[in-house]
């Protein structure tokens, strides 16, 4: 089954809105095998949308409508649909129970703009919304499947979930082909690199193997198509082991796992506590650290201050450098009686990171005590996700070398 | 003139990114005054994305590209547009030029596949990316403007900042109608009050005004289209300060601000600095005021630690509750020598949030110490987030009160 989607709203098209629902839609139509190959945003524009529509029906099965059934003017969707396929409008008496229903349940009358919510071509299947005045809808016309669902997101995931998702199983019967991904999540090492290593690897089309850059971080992404789940999984489990024998030293995690809930998690398991002073960081590992279980288990102290003043509390006088994060990430380890203890300066131990400029992070584990200076431009909040980027990085790499050993 | 935006990204027509360079690039076209009628998505698919550029080039009179620049196979822009438009892709000496600037300033060797990225269609004028690899591209062909764009959203977003506003300035001229907006942000006032007090302010046609509900924040935005930009702004001041005579009270900011930097902002211009003490925050309180410069100024020491670890390092025990933050807000206060602490506490002390349950903020003030307890439900990250934003609320209403009086 071959779609494509339509949303519609001015909202959206202005970007006054992130398109929250397309992210939910395309997420939920890939999980059930649908191909998805175009995804078409309009204003709320009768003759654009009717188009968009139009267009869509030469070249997709399955043609979602997302916004525009509101009651207002702007709301256009069921017109455009009813143009573009050449059908009249009617009053669907289902669909006028439902937005009736959503008045009298609030013991509100129902204003008479609302009577247009009601309208749908002969023949439409109407879709419950338990949430919100506007029914949905879904009209086999030609050998076209169309489904119109309304735009706030509460109602729209709702639809899809408990209506879209139902009928669609339905008509792909139980061979279906799914589409599972799996992200194999990698630091330390460059894109470029990445994509050397792997060579012939990326050119593989089923699974697909597909390599994304952040910032001190490669992700790569293994997607598979299969006649099941099961098939996917094994499919998608023989790219990852190729991975793994090229590139394994690189992988931290997989899917949702991030740096900062990994580096947490192998502390606990290593036993391990954590404790660390942070100037142009503010708090910022600290706080990623700690928003996960392990992490906060194993993590014992944080300090936030400039330099001046964690010299005045440690007793220590010293210009920010390399020796100054050397000595902090000692004290605070001993003042927190950690493991390992971490110390993050720069911009000349300032608490705000600025545009940026030369950066220590010093870590001290026993009587190792490790540095790293570089150099970071940016602007301040960025700046500092990436400080602390390369901290968790160095952090990982310390720990991995650690529990190699 | 009218536009239209095509983002390619298999990571984007499966739903596993949210497009949030679609958002950024419509709101600069927006204001720049510039039509978007349609914004379409594709995978990493030469052929669809040809399709989308050929239709686009039908009804539009600039087409932006965003995605598909990078150095690996299924990065297909580049060869999509020359194939779309009939044209040949030579070496462009100047893009070369960008792509091993970026190499050379990291001391790497400039793997070969980064080479593709210095290709381009004869005739374009090459747009300098400072932050990667990918050089963008604009090419006038026929009467169309095309311009190619890298996905990564920091390098999207400084090429339509430096590059694509100027030149698209350029190309409009003096007198182009605009759409403005204004964001106007209250705290402390539920969104369904907002909504009565406003009336039939909420049914104006131009300018529009329309609210949306945040964790313990509404946002009412103000959108005017006119002749011109210092037209618009006199629409939207109008009806701003109608919002303002009603609301006033309740607003802290407008468009970008943020509750943690306008905090920031005020305790800087009152001179006044502050210390945190925080144990279910886990620093994010320390981190999200410092990420400002003038809260950093104004911030003098931040703890992040257990109760139980707290207690001991200040010398008192005491368990969870309001006494403990109490104590621990002076006690931070005394330690830094600051104007004002803050104590956050809660899950009976622990500092990873769980599921949530009662919270203590604490704040002391001189000799006044002021503490509210709540209970929020959640999840781990989240919901230390809303506590966050919570004891920010309750600062600005301090700060507000101190400064009113």
């Amino acid at each position: 089954m071959k779609s494509e989607i339509i949303f519609t709203g001015t909202e959206l098209i202005l970007g006054q809105a992130l398109n929250t629902n397309a992210q939910y839609l395309q997420q939920t139509l890939a999980a059930l095998g649908v191909d998805l190959y175009f995804q078409v945003t309009v204003g709320d524009n009768r003759k654009r949308l009717v188009e968009a529509i139009v267009q869509a029906s030469a070249r997709a099965d399955l043609v979602i409508i997302g916004g525009g059934l509101g009651p207002t003017e702007d709301d256009v969707s069921r017109e455009a649909l009813a143009e573009a396929l050449g059908l009249p409008l009617e009053e669907n008496p289902e669909a006028r129970l439902i937005t009736e229903r959503f008045f009298r349940s609030r013991g509100i009358e129902m204003p008479r703009n609302n009577l247009k919510q009601a309208l749908a071509p002969p023949g439409g299947i109407v879709l419950d919304n338990p949430v919100g005045t506007a029914p949905g809808l879904a009209l086999d016309h030609g050998s076209i499947l169309y489904i119109l669902l309304p735009g706030p997101p509460g109602e729209f995931k709702t639809m899809v979930d408990r209506q879209v998702v139902p009928l669609l199983r339905r008509r792909l019967g139980p061979d279906v082909s799914v589409i599972k991904s799996r992200v194999l999540k990698l630091c330390g090492i460059g894109e470029s690199k990445v994509d050397e290593t792997l060579g012939t690897l990326l050119r593989s089309k089923n699974p697909t193997l597909a390599p994304t850059a952040k910032f001190s971080e490669v992700h790569l992404r293994i997607t598979a198509k299969a006649s099941g789940p099961d098939r996917a999984e094994v499919m998608i489990g023989g790219v990852e082991r190729r991975v793994r024998e090229l590139l394994g030293r690189y992988i931290y995690g997989t899917d949702d796992e991030t740096l900062p809930e990994v580096v947490g998690n192998i502390l606990a398991t290593g036993g391990l506590t954590l404790a660390a002073a942070e100037t142009c960081s503010g708090g910022c590992l600290s706080h990623l650290i700690t928003s996960f279980p392990n992490g906060s288990r194993s993590f014992k102290l944080g300090l936030v201050a400039d330099l001046h003043r964690m010299g005045k509390f440690f007793g220590f006088e010293q210009d920010f450098g390399k020796d100054a994060a050397e000595i902090l990430a000692q004290k605070i380890r001993e003042l927190a009686g950690s493991d390992i203890g971490i110390a993050i300066t720069g911009n000349g131990g300032g608490i705000y990171p600025a545009g940026g400029g030369s950066i220590t992070i010093a870590t001290s584990i026993g009587d190792v005590i490790l540095s790293r200076e570089l150099t970071l431009w940016g602007e301040g909040s960025e700046l500092r996700q990436r400080v602390v980027q390369v901290c968790l990085v160095l952090i990982w790499n310390t720990l991995q070398k650690r529990t190699g050993s």
